[in-house]
Parts: C-alpha cells; structure tokens; sequence
C-alpha cells in the first residue's frame, strides 16, 4: 500500500466524479441534491463532469430525467433554479456497467479520454464488489495517479472484514486517496466542535478531568427498521452506530489537541482515543453495558410494531436495537471522567447531542436545595437543530427571589446565528472537500481498525454471556436498566429536549 | 459606635419608614414608584407605614395627591393598578419639619407611639443636615433598637468629609443598622454577577490572572450636566462616578469569593479589593489616567453646549467630565491584570458594562489571519438592557468557509430570558432588602473610606500636577488620550454598542 502524506492536489476543485451505484437510494435521495447545490453555490467548477454508473440500461436524458425528479423531490423549492438545474444536468453522463465485468469499463475509460482532471470514484454500492470496481478501473486505465475513491459505511462487520475491504481498496489506491466516509462529520456542528475546543480558551483550558466530570453522547433514532429488518439484524446498533458515529463524535470530544488542522494531525489524535477506550471486562460488561430490543408501543402517536414483529423478522432473534454503556478512555485527560453512550431505534425523538457535564466547585454558597444546579453544561446538538447551548446559573430575577438561581442557556442556535446562511447537508460539505482533496473530515484506516477492535471485544463478550437484550416499548427511551445504569452514578441522562 | 454582627430583624418585613426630604426629586421620581411596586407585588405587610417629612407645611391629603401625580408619571401604564394606589397611598401620613428644630420631631414620635414596628429613617437631603435629624430623632425618643438608617451618595467630598458624616449617623445608628446606598448595587446585573462568579465553574475557575488578560468597567453617560452645573463643578466624574458606581463594579468583579453571602462576608471581600487598588505614582498618573472635559457637539442628533459654556458655569473651572484609567488590583489573584475604567458625560449612549476578557491559548491552529478573534470576553451589560453575553468562536457556518471561524455571543436577555418577569428598578430592590434588614448590597462605611483614601491620593496627584483636563466634543467617546492610553497596550475598548 503506496502511503502519500498529502494529497498533492489541496484545494483544486475541478474532477471527474464516477458515481457507481447512481440509481441507488443514497445517489438520488443525498448526493445528487448535494452535488446540485454545490453547482448552485458556485463551488463546482465549469469543467467538473459527472458519470452515473449503475447495472441499468438507460439513456443520458432518461437518467438525467431520473436525477431532475430526485432534485425536485429532494431540493427545497426556494432553492430550485432553472439556470442552475440545467446547467448542473449538463455535466451528467451516464454508462451501463455490469460491475464484475472488464470490458464495460471501456465506457469510463472512454468518457476520462484527454481529461486533465483527476477521477473521483464514489463507490455507492455493496462493500463486496469494491474489489472489481477498482481492480477493473485500473485495469481499463481508467485512473490517473491522483485519483481518490470515496466509500461508505458499512465498512466491514468486524476487524477481519473491515481489513478485507481496506486491503481491496488498497491494492488501487494509497491511503492518501481514500475517502472513507462518515456522513456524522460532514456536520457543521460536528465541526464546530473543533472549533469550540481549540479556539476558545474558556473551554480548551477547562477540556479535562480536572474540571469535567463526565460526558454524555445520545443517538436517538425515532424510526424503527424500515423495511431492512435482515440487513440490520446481522449487524445490530453496536455496529450499525456505535462502531462509526458515536465512536467518531467521541474522539472529537476527547480528542488531545492536534498541532495543526492538518488531516493526519487530526486523524493522529483521534486513533489515540480509540486506543485508550478502556476494553470491557466480563464485570463491567454486566454492569455498564445494556442491551435492548424494543417491543410494540407508539411512535409519534401511531401503534408500531416491535422489533420481533416486523416484515421479515425472525422472531428468535437477539440483535440489540438499543446499546446504552458507560465507557472511559483512559489517559491522561480523562481517567476518571465516564462517557456515557446511548443510541436506539424508535426511541420518542430523533436527537443526537454531546452534553459536557463540568464539574461542581468543592464549597458553595448559595441556598441548600439548590446545589444539584450549581454546575455547567455544554449542549452540543447535531439533530433536529444544530445549535450550541452553555447552560450557567444566573440569579434569578423577580424581587421575591432573593438571590436564588436559575439555570439558563445561552445559546448559539445556527438558524438564527446565520440568517442568511443556509446549513449545508453534511454531504454537500464531503463531497466539496473530496473534491478539494481535503480528508480531514473523512476516517482514516487505522480509526477503523480502532473501532472494530474494541466494538469485537465487546461484541464477543455479550456473546460470551449469551444474555438477551432487555425490552423496551417503541416510543420510550430504552429499558429501565439503561437509566439505572446512570442514575446509580448519582447522574442522569439530559433531559431538555 | 456600636457595632452589632447582624441585625436581629432579618426577614422582618413590617416597619415604619420616615421618609426625610419627602418632597425631593429622588423621592418622587424613584423612592415612592418603589415603594409603590412592592406594595403592588405583595411585598410589603399591611401594617408597614410610610411617613413623608419636608419642610414645607401641607395636609396629608395634599402630600398623597402630590405622590399619586408621581405614580402616574413614573409607573407604566399597565402597573397602575387602581387597588393597590389606594390601599399604598393609605399607608402614607406627612409631617412638616424644620430639620433642626427639636420641637417639630414630636410628631414623629406622635406617629411612633405604640408601633411594634421598626423605623427605618430614610434620609433624602444634603449630608450636612444628617446630623440634627439623626440626634432630634433620639432626642424625641422616636427610635427603637432596632431603627434603621438609609443614606445616599454623596457621601463627603473626601476621606475625611466621609468620616464627620459617618461619624454624625454612627453617634446614633450602629454600622449594623446603617444603610449607604449605591444604586449600582440594586441592579439585578450586578447581583448576577455573583452568581455568575461562585456559581458557575466554568468561570469560577478561571477567574484570575492565569484565564483573564484584562478587564474593562465603563459606565457612559449621555446626557450632560442637567442645571446641576455648580454642584457637580464642586465634585468631578472621579467623585461623581468612579468613587462609587465604578469602584463598586470593580469590587464586585475582582473580590475573593466570599465563604458564604453574609453581609460582611461579602464586604470583607470588597474591602480587600479596595485595600489593594495600586496607588498612583507620578509617572503612572501621567501615562494610565486621563480627564477630560466636553466641549460643544452633539447629543442624540441635537447641537448641545460644552461644559464651559452651560448655564451657571464657571469659564475657568478644570474640573473633569470624563475620567478614564488603567489600574491594577495588587494581589495574588490578579497582578498583572490590568483594568481599564473609564466614565463620562456627554458621551454617545448611555452604556454601563463590565468586559472580562479572557486570555488567548498560547498555541493556535486556526488561519492566521483570525489570531486576534481567538478569545473569549464575557460582557456584563446594565444599562441600556440588562443582559450577559459570552463572545465564543465557533466555524463560520457556509460551504465556502472551511475553518474560518466566527465570533457570535452566547447571550443572555433578561427581558427575554424572564418574559413574565418584570425585571425591578434598582431601588425596588433595595428598599426590600431595608425593609428585611439585609446588608449586603449596602455600603460598609470601611469600603467608603478605602475608596475616598484611593480617589484623594488621585485627585491630589491631579493637583500637584497641575494638568487640565484635555477636551472632547459631546457625543464622542472622550479624549482622544483615552484611546491611546488602552491601544498602547494592544487592546481597545470594547465596542460593541
């Protein structure tokens, strides 16, 4: 495996972008609408083109036809313009491919022909047939030497497998170029985190155990299975969530800070957290991990069915839709300080947040019944709305108040911050850095592999034990042991949704 | 002088309030809306009775129609309730009085005779009279044991003017009974700012010269001498304004964290800080202090005069309209920390806020052009609105931004932050804390001195030097000198208006 430190090719937008897998769900429904307001934004150069590959026979205008209703569906209406709809469909090509076959690359090869740009291949399609697409790419010549490929999870369902595909996508191109993604850090507040962190001293200096006293990290999903209940439950939410965007929001939340915003500077620091995730021993594992699954309740007022009672499922199995732990990454900034994890399906909202908790002050002086309060919290809340809320005790106002406190946010809400700035779509701010061949917010080899590791261990100890996961209606937030996983720590889950 | 630990009667709200220089501008423009407001909040008991006493000869129902006109004037609309006027003006008797005649007291006395309630004297007139009433009032037996005193500002010309009129009310009042007002400290900001400091970690911790590189307290005024021309002449914006209002706002800021939220505890705090305010050198008046005095311009959109040039005005007076200095409070928590204060007539808005600016991180890994952006301030407004905000960094939100980063505050509004909480005039407050006996936000007569010793050793720096003051034009920030005086060191003044 050929490794470049840097790509030598920053902040050179202009490619030609191979999209296999360009009928799928994920093209039409994400990366279409996202590449189309890059073109509106006038962040995709004149010459920057686009083929549509996929196993399909179509026509150039059928496709284009197919990824105008995509946009037309998917892009808000005040953002729908004519000039720049036309204009972006003209950069589209489509080709035929069975994937497996070498000679209908001849099609990309041909439509690359003269073409100073470097190549982006975005690999939309299942994990198993990467290995053709890029050995048949390199085969037809189709490449350059500064050609990236862009994958999405799954990558893997464990180490072993993990490495299989990475050795594939190894053997045609070099770390360097290859963009792994993960669509949690193509959000503006997930990025913002690094920016909160290490620009601001009130926070970066007070970034350790000495002054935080634990963290907490929430994915909550209100959806259930939809419709891929045999896909999901080969894997379980351990490794559909928790190995990729909760681990990746925890290592920038606990991240030492790197020496530069280079990527591998980032990368570096972010790989030493998942080395120091402190492994599960059988005790902890009983104590500090719940498993759930959950049953039929309600989902935004209307009955749903359970996990077991879903199309397709088999009603013996023990795939958890629901993992809550208390973990620690054991090092020198945060020995002591547990993070608290939890991410469910059909839970009563889709929330995903990181709440800092810093630490109470050892005297107070204000009334008795109100020191619970006297501590800090930093929100930092990625769905529905991004925004940033400081939570601080200000006294309370009113004359009868004396000088009783009040928690308050203050808070940063990107809506309203940036009025006349709109949020971008995670994967509008990952395809533009793919572009610009900035791999910053994309995972790195090793990360993975850190990953897989740890979530092994863990899985192989649950399998060790042989527990089944605890029930939890559709609609709540989990079994009861996940609060009381919590709660006996004197804490409790954030609640100010 | 006795000196009593803490009033006995804390929490007592009933009392008889003799209210001297009933008739005065404070007392028809701000004391009896108060009173008014706290009646209507059901903060003050049926019984407590208010008695108005002035020179002039006038029957009782002409004083409450005289009080009903200025409730009118200065209460909204929407708090005139017609109930409550009628049952607070009910509360209300008046007495003339010749202040120095011991004859006329016995009709306060008459009005005393069988309370069970304490008297709280509150005295609205010049300084030089506090003594007759103070001895006329034991003399007629018209006090308890637990009677309290209520004075404003001035407080003397100096130290030792201080100390006569101290003194004076301490032959009668022990310290533990006397109530110096600032109005500054009945602001619900400035109380905030306690809780914000010992209850709040994030900034708790911080808050010293290891996080903050330097502070700044202005208190602008906009208007000008407003026909008190001969008076303030006499005094300067050092007496006028810094000696009180601003060194109050500094002790406050800068003081030790109390044990707890005793009255003395708290002062004992302040006193230290005062007790620390580095004194002046020659060298150091000429280079970190700046006077000036207005001249014409314009206010608001209107031509206005200088100070010279108002009406009764001396043509040769030196006295200074606008003070600003660099200063330092010599102890552990905060050498090297400068604070800047400034304060001035005729300036373009009314604005009083404290800015805590906090250091930079000494590494920095964000565009360099932005290095000077990374630092927080926290801004402590009281006046024209109420409100904190903190200044953070966060990404600039947009596609075409990458890692440029963006000041945007964290903020605060009372008004909103409390929508259904009236926020109350700064004597409503402390006309409540009188009425429980509550110290804390009052004035020790130590804290008088200490500030009068620092200001005296100032103003005769000024004298020996002989300098006059240098001019601005009404409706700009002050002299031109003041600006430099902080750019020198790199900084400015916070502008955020």
């Amino acid at each position: 495996m050929t490794r470049d430190t840097r790509s030598q090719n920053t902040d050179r937008l202009d490619v030609d972008l191979a999209l296999f897998g360009a009928l799928g769900d994920l093209a039409l429904r994400k990366l279409f609408p996202a590449l189309y307001q890059l073109d509106r934004e006038g962040l995709m150069p004149a010459d920057t083109r686009v083929l549509g590959l996929a196993r399909h026979e179509l026509a150039v205008s059928d496709f284009r036809d197919k990824v105008s209703a995509a946009l037309k569906k998917r892009v808000k209406p005040k953002e729908q313009d004519a000039e720049s709809m036309a204009r972006f469909l003209e950069r589209i090509d489509y080709a035929k491919v069975d994937f497996a076959q070498p000679d209908d690359y001849q099609a990309v090869r041909a439509w690359r022909e003269g073409s100073p740009r470097p190549m982006v291949v975005y690999l939309s399609v299942p994990a198993k047939i990467y290995g053709d697409i890029c050995r048949n790419l390199e085969a037809s010549d189709s490449l350059d030497d500064e050609s990236r490929v862009v994958v999405e999870k799954p990558i893997g369902y464990d180490l072993v497998s993990s490495q299989e595909i990475n050795d594939v996508i190894g053997e045609v191109f070099p770390e360097s170029r290859i963009y792994r993604i993960d669509h949690y850090l193509g959000k503006e507040t997930v990025q913002n985190l690094i920016a909160l962190r290490f620009a601001n001293p009130l926070f970066g200096t007070q970034w350790n155990q000495n002054h935080i006293s634990h963290v907490e990290i929430t994915v909550a999903e209100q959806v259930g299975i939809e419709g891929r209940w045999g896909y999901f439950d080969q894997a379980g939410q351990l490794r559909d969530m928790v190995q990729n965007h909760l681990l990746q929001l925890l290592c920038l939340t606990a991240m030492d800070p790197p020496s530069n915003l280079d990527a591998d500077s980032i990368r570096d620091e972010k790989v030493k957290v998942l080395k120091a995730l402190k492994p599960f021993t059988h005790e902890s594992l009983d104590r500090d991990v719940v498993r759930g699954q959950y049953t039929a309740g309600t989902s935004a007022g209307q009955a749903v069915p359970g996990y077991l009672e879903e199309e397709g499922a088999n009603t013996d199995s023990h795939t958890e839709t629901f993992v809550a732990m208390k973990t620690e990454v054991s090092n020198w900034r945060w020995a002591g300080v547990p993070f608290y994890l939890r991410t469910g399906k059909r839970l009563p909202d889709k929330l995903s947040q990181i709440v800092i908790h810093f630490r109470q002050q050892p005297h107070y002086i204000f009334d008795p019944d109100q020191r619970s309060l006297a501590a800090n919290k930093l929100v930092i809340r990625l769905q529905p709305e991004e925004g940033i809320a400081l939570q601080v005790l200000t006294k309370d106002a009113g004359l009868d108040k004396g000088m009783r406190l009040r928690t308050g946010p203050l808070h940063l809400d990107f809506n309203s911050a940036f009025p006349k700035t709109r949020i971008p779509d995670a994967y509008e701010r990952l395809l533009l850095e793919v572009m610009k061949g900035q791999q910053y917010l994309f995972v790195r080899r090793d990360e993975i592999e850190y990953a897989w590791r740890w979530c092994d261990q863990l899985i192989a100890g649950w399998e060790d034990r042989g527990t089944p996961p605890r029930r939890y209606p559709a609609g709540s937030w989990g079994p009861v042991a996940s609060i009381a996983m919590i709660t006996q720590d004197g804490r409790s889950w954030y609640e100010d949704y």
